[in-house]
C-alpha cells in the first residue's frame, strides 16, 4: 500500500491551543501554513513569533517548524504537523527592506503586499483606487524573490495583483480566496486573475471562510466542490489547493483586530455587517481541522480521479514549497 | 602535504569595509567572531544584522555567514572567511527571554552577559560590587545552553563570571582577556577564574588590545608569546585560542559609544585616560589580519610544537564551535 499524500492547508488563523494541535495530529494533516501576523510591526511579529517557538518546545510530539518542502515530508512521516509562517500584510518589514531577509531567517514563508488597505507596497482590494505596485512595492518583490519568501496577493486589489505576478521572477500564491465569477466577493478573484496566476505557476488556495461562499455559511459541499471543478478547468489541476481561512475558537475581537487593526478608530465591518459583525458560523462540513477529509471526499464525489484529489488536497502546496522557500 | 590548519579570530570589532574583507581573505583566516553590538537593543542588533547580510550579498567571494564549525571547514576550503556574529552585552535580549532563541535564529553565537557595567542578567567587571547572576541570568544562562547561543563573560566580574562557569550545563568563553597575573587590567582574568574556566571545557581567547597587554602598545610579541606559554601550562593547550580585539580603522568615536553607549551623559575613559582617550596604537607585530602569522610564528619561538601553534590559531575555536552552536 502507497503511503497516503500529504494534506496541506494553505492558510489558518485558529486561537492555537493544546486541543487544536491535537485535532490536527489525530486527523494527519501534515502541513499547515498559519498566520502570525495581520497588522503587527517587526517587534510585535517577533513577539508571535516567540510564541509559535514556546508551542515548538512544548509539543515536540505534535509539531515540527517548517521551513522546506521537506519538513513536510518528515512531518507526515512522524505523524506531526509542520507549521510554516505566514504574514497577512507587510507590516513586520516596516520601511526597510533589509527586514525581509530577516523575517525569512525566522522562518517566515508567505507574505501579503498589503491587507485590505493602501501599504507602502501596493492597493487592498477594499481601496476604491488601485495604483499598483509602488517604487518600494518594486523593490520588495525583487527581495522577496532574492530570499524565497512567497508574495500572497490574497487581500490585494486586482491592479497590484496582475503587477506582482507580472513583476514577480518566481511564481506568487493567493493561499485563501475563491473565483469571484463563483461568488462577487471583493476578496475573491477575477478569472483574469486566476489565469495569470496560473500562467506564472502559482497557487490558488481555496477557501472556506464564509464570507467567501456562494451562500455563506450555508453554501453545500457539493457547490463548493463543483466550483473547484471549474476553477480547475480554469487554471489547469496543477495549480488548485486548499487555504481554508480557518479561525477556529477566535472570539469575535479578534476579527474586529483582522479589520480595523490600529488604521482606523471607527468601525469596520469588513465583510460582516453591522448586524453580522463577528465571525460567520463555518459551514456544518467544515468546522475542524478533522474535516479536510469531507473535502476530499466531495472532491471525489464531483469527479476528481483520485491523483487529483491528491493534488489538490496538499500534492501541489508540496510541489509549490520545494521550488519557493529557498534563496537563489 | 597536509593542509595548512585553520585560523581563527575569537573576537574582532573593525570598522568593516571592502580593503579589510580583502586582507582578510588574502591572510587566509579561516574564521572571525565578530561583534555586532555593544548596547543595542533588539531592533538596533537587527539593522546591524542587516548590514552585515548586505556584506554577505556583496561579497560572496570574500565571506561567509558562519553557524556551525562545518562553515569554518567550508569557508578555508573557498579561500573565504566564516564570519560568527557575538554580542558584548545583553542588551539586544532586552528583558525578553524569547529573544534569545530569536538572536540565535539571526545567527548570534555569542553574547556577553554584562559589558562592564550591571546588566540584567549579571554584574560587569567595573562595577563596585558583584552580586553573581541575577534570577534573570539564571534563566537566560539555561535557556542559552538550550538554543547553543555561547555565554561570553570577557566584561564581567569576577563573581559572576564563576557563578556563570557554574551555572552553565555547557562550557562557556572569554573571548578576549589576558591572565591578570601577567597585567592586572580589571579587564583580564584571575587565575582561579581561568582554572575554572578551563576545567568546564571552556575558552579563553588571548587578548591583543594594548590596554590588555603588560606594557601596553610597547608589548613585544616575544613577552605575549611567553605570557601564551605560561597560560597554556595553567588551563592546559586545549583551552586556549586568539581573540585579537582587533578594532581595525575605527575612529575614536567608537570607543567613546563602546565605554558610554546611552547609560552615562559624563565621559567615561575605561581602560583609557583623559590624556589618552581614544583607541591606543596596536604593536608593531600586530596591526591586521596579516599579522597572525607572527604570532604563529612567535608561539612556535617560545617552544610551542606545530600542533600546539595549530590549536591555539584555531583548532582549538574550531573543536569549540563544533560542541557548542546547536540547539540541544
Amino acid at each position: 500500500m502507497t503511503p497516503s499524500p500529504a494534506i496541506i492547508d494553505g492558510l489558518q488563523y485558529c486561537n492555537w491551543s493544546e486541543a487544536i494541535f491535537r485535532d490536527i495530529a489525530a486527523s494527519g494533516i501534515a502541513a499547515i501554513h498559519v498566520t502570525i501576523c495581520y497588522h503587527e510591526n517587526f517587534r510585535e511579529t517577533v513577539a508571535n513569533i516567540e510564541r509559535w517557538n514556546r508551542w515548538f518546545e512544548s509539543y515536540p510530539d505534535l509539531l515540527v517548524h517548517g521551513l522546506t518542502g521537506d519538513d513536510v515530508r518528515r512531518a507526515k512521516a512522524e505523524n506531526r504537523c509542520a507549521i510554516f509562517f505566514g504574514a497577512q500584510n507587510c507590516s513586520p518589514i516596516e520601511d526597510d527592506i533589509g527586514l525581509v531577509e530577516i523575517v525569512h531567517t525566522l522562518g517566515l514563508r508567505f507574505m501579503q503586499l498589503s491587507y485590505n488597505n493602501q501599504s507602502l507596497l501596493c492597493t487592498g482590494c477594499y481601496q476604491a483606487e488601485d495604483s499598483g505596485l509602488t517604487r518600494m512595492g518594486r523593490e520588495v518583490v525583487r527581495e522577496m524573490n532574492r530570499v524565497g519568501l512567497v508574495i500572497d496577493m490574497s487581500h490585494s486589489g486586482e491592479r497590484s495583483t496582475l503587477a506582482a505576478i507580472e513583476a514577480s521572477e518566481r511564481p506568487i500564491a493567493i493561499t485563501h480566496a475563491n473565483p469571484s465569477a463563483w461568488h462577487p466577493a471583493l476578496r475573491n478573484k477575477s478569472d483574469t486573475v486566476l489565469r495569470q496566476l496560473a500562467r506564472s505557476g502559482g497557487m490558488l488556495g481555496l477557501s472556506l471562510y464564509p464570507h467567501h461562499l456562494k451562500g455563506g455559511s450555508n453554501c453545500t459541499l457539493e457547490d463548493f466542490c463543483a466550483m473547484a471543478a471549474r476553477t480547475a478547468e480554469l487554471v489547469g489541476i496543477d495549480h488548485l489547493g486548499i487555504g481554508s481561512d480557518l479561525c477556529q475558537d477566535q472570539p469575535d475581537s479578534v476579527v474586529e483586530w483582522m479589520r480595523t487593526g490600529r488604521w482606523t478608530k471607527e468601525i469596520d465591518f469588513g465583510e460582516g455587517s453591522q448586524e453580522r459583525p463577528g465571525f460567520p458560523p463555518q459551514p456544518a462540513w467544515f468546522q475542524s481541522n478533522r474535516d479536510h477529509i469531507n473535502i476530499a471526499a466531495g472532491l471525489a464525489k464531483v469527479g476528481f480521479g483520485k491523483d487529483d484529489v491528491a493534488k489538490i488536497m496538499g500534492g501541489n502546496w508540496l510541489a509549490f514549497f520545494d521550488k519557493s522557500f529557498s534563496g537563489r
